[in-house]
C-alpha cells in the first residue's frame, strides 16, 4: 500500500459507526483512547444523545454556565507532587477552564472502602481544601458512600464543577483552522510517569513529580491576551495524553495536525522512563498541562501570555493546523521523516487519574 | 434516670464536637446516620467549611442555582421497580427538587469494573435516559473510568445536578416552626425492603417494587399550591429513612418533632418484612418519597396538592412540630406511649442506594 491508500483505509475505518464489539468491559474502555471513544459513542451518546452532550468536550456549556464531572480512581492514592484529592479538584477545575469558564463551585462525592484509614481521608480532604483555595473555587456539596472490603480500592472521588463563561468566549475543537498554531503549556508526561513509577516494581529511579495544578489562572491570562475569537480551543492533556487531544481536534475540525517532534517539551527523565517502558510520551497523561489551538497570527502573543505565568513558563509552539490530510495527526520526526500519531489503542497506563 | 435526665443526657452528647474516634472507615460511616454525620462534620466540613456547604442539605443553592451530587453503589444493580441507572437520575433530580429547584442538567460519571457486561451497561444507560426524559432533565456531560477486577462491584455511578430556584423559594430545615405539619408523600420503606429482598438469602416473599421516581413534578405542584413561605422544608427520605430526615429538622430548627405512629403509611408487606428483619420502617430508605414540613394552616391545601399527583396519592399528615423537647423526634405509639426516635446507629441495610 502506498501512503494514500493507508490514509484512505484509516479514513474508511473512522467513518464506520462506532460499535462496541466486546461483551465485557476491559481496561482499554477506560483509557481515553479508541475503545473509550467507541464506548461513549455507542453506549452513552446513543442513550443520552442531545446537542449539549454531543460535542463530547471536557464539559458542557449552556446559558453562560459550564458544567463538568470526572471520577478519580488513581493508584496509588498518594504520589510525588500530589494525591487523589488535589487531582480531583484540579482536574475538574481544569475541565471548566478548558471550556473557557471561570470555575466557581465544586461537588465532591466519595466512595470509600470499608477499612480505609481515616487519617488518609483527612490528608486527602486537606489537599482538596488547599487545591480549592488555590483555584479560587468552593466545595459546596458532597456525598459519602462506603462499600464492603474488596468492593473498591481505598477511595474513589467524583467531582463535578460549575463555572461561568463570559459572553464572547466560545471554544470548540471544531473551530481549529489551517494556519492555527498548536501550543503546549509546558513539558508533557510528568504526571503519568510519576504515578507509574510510584507504583514501584519498576527498577527506574527518576526525580519527577506530578504537575497537577489548577489551570484557570493560565487560561484567564491567555483569553485576556488573545481575545475569545483567536483562541480556538483549549484541552487539558489528561488520559490519552497530547496525542489523543490532538486527534480529537483533527477529527472535529476535519483538519490535519502537524507536529514538530523536536519542539515538543519532554523532560529527559520522562523521555528515559518512556523509552524503558516502551511508551510514547505523546500518549502519557498530564494533569497540569494544556494544549491551546490559537490563530497563527496570535501565536506570539499567546506564548508571551502563557510564559508570563508560572504554570506556563515552559510553553512552546509544537505544531500547526494544516488542511491535509483531514482528521489525522502527523509527526515530523527529528530524522526528517513523518509518521501518523493515531488514536491510542489499549491502555499502557491504567488508573493514572 | 427520669425522662428529663434522659433528654438532658442526649442533649449533652449532641452538643459535643463531632469527632471520628475510629481509625478505619466502617460501613456505618456510609449509612446516613450518626457515624455518617460525625464523619461529615469532623472530616469534610472541617476541611471544606464554607457558608454554602454548612447547612449540609441535599444540595447547595447560590445565586438562584442549586447544585448537588450523589454516588450510587446499590447492590444488586437491578431490582424490582428499577436499577442503579434510574436510581442515579431520580436521586439527583430529587435532591434538586428538595432544594425547591427546577432540575435542568445532569452529569453522569461511571466507575466500571473490568469484566462488567456491556449489555448490562446498555440496560442501565437506557433506564437513565428514560428517567431523565420523565424528569425533564438533560444529561449533558459525563466520564467513564474502568478499574481492575475486584476493585469495584460491577458499576458505580455518580450523578451531579444543576437546577434553577425561583426567586422567593427558600427552603431550610431550620425554618420549621412549632405548629407546622409534617407530611409524607406516600407509604415509606418500599425501596429499602425491595432491595434487601432482591439480594436473596432471606426466605421472605413480598410483592414489592422500589418507588424510585422523580419528585420534581410533585414539589412544583406543592410549591405552586402553598407558596414558598408556607413550605418550610422538603427532604427526600433516602439513606436513614424518615427518622433521619426528621432528626435533622429537629436539630436544625431546635424544635421537637412529634409523630403519630398510626398515621404513618407503611405497606403491610414492608411492615411484615421489617418485623422479620428486626428493623424499624422509619429508618428504611425510600427513593421516591419526600417529607414536607409546611405551615400548619396550609396542611390541608398541601395535602390536596400532593394527592392530586400520582406520586403523592398516598400522602398523609404524620405529625407536627412542637416546641419541646428541642432537637428530638418523639413517636406517639399506637398503645398511647411515647418513645424517642433517635438518629440511626450502625447500618442495618448497607448499599441501599
Amino acid at each position: 500500500m502506498n501512503e494514500e491508500q493507508v490514509l484512505e483505509r484509516i479514513e474508511r475505518a473512522r467513518r464506520r459507526k462506532a460499535r462496541v464489539r466486546e461483551d465485557l468491559i476491559t481496561l482499554a474502555h477506560g483509557a481515553g483512547g479508541k475503545a473509550t471513544r467507541t464506548l461513549i459513542e455507542d453506549v452513552f451518546l446513543e442513550s443520552f444523545r442531545n446537542p449539549l452532550l454531543e460535542p463530547l468536550a471536557d464539559g458542557a456549556v449552556a446559558d453562560g454556565v459550564a458544567f463538568t464531572t470526572d471520577s478519580y480512581v488513581v493508584t496509588p492514592l498518594f504520589f510525588p507532587g500530589g494525591n487523589i484529592g488535589d487531582l480531583a479538584v484540579n482536574g475538574t477545575v481544569n475541565d471548566l477552564a478548558m471550556c473557557g469558564a471561570r470555575p466557581a463551585y465544586l461537588s465532591a462525592a466519595f466512595i470509600l472502602e470499608e477499612g480505609f484509614p481515616v487519617a488518609d481521608l483527612r490528608r486527602i480532604t486537606g489537599s482538596m481544601a488547599e487545591a480549592a483555595r488555590e483555584a479560587g473555587v468552593t466545595i459546596v456539596t458532597g456525598d459519602t458512600k462506603v462499600v464492603q472490603r474488596g468492593k473498591a480500592d481505598g477511595c474513589y472521588i467524583t467531582t463535578a464543577g460549575v463555572g461561568m463563561v463570559d459572553p464572547g468566549v466560545r471554544l470548540s475543537a471544531s473551530a481549529a483552522e489551517p494556519g492555527d498554531a498548536i501550543i503546549v503549556s509546558g513539558p508533557i508526561g510528568d504526571h503519568g510517569v510519576t504515578v507509574m513509577l510510584a507504583r514501584g516494581g519498576l527498577d527506574i529511579e527518576a526525580d519527577l513529580v506530578s504537575e497537577t495544578a489548577p489551570l484557570n489562572g493560565l487560561t484567564a491570562r491567555l483569553l485576556g491576551a488573545c481575545g475569545g475569537g483567536q483562541v480556538r480551543c483549549l484541552r487539558d492533556a489528561t488520559r490519552g495524553g497530547v496525542a489523543t487531544v490532538l486527534n480529537e481536534v483533527a477529527e472535529a475540525a476535519r483538519v490535519a495536525v502537524v507536529l514538530d517532534e523536536e519542539a515538543i517539551p519532554v523532560r529527559p527523565a520522562v523521555r528515559g522512563a518512556c523509552e524503558l517502558l516502551g511508551i510514547d510520551p505523546l500518549y502519557v497523561a498530564c494533569e497540569g498541562r494544556m494544549v491551546a489551538v490559537v490563530d497563527g497570527r496570535s501565536a506570539g502573543a499567546a506564548l508571551d501570555a502563557l510564559r508570563g505565568h508560572p504554570l506556563g513558563a515552559g510553553a512552546a509552539v509544537v505544531g500547526r493546523i494544516a488542511e491535509d490530510p483531514p482528521g489525522l495527526v502527523l509527526l515530523r520526526t527529528g530524522f526528517g521523516g513523518t509518521r501518523i500519531v493515531d488514536v491510542l489503542v489499549g491502555d499502557p497506563l491504567p488508573r493514572i487519574c
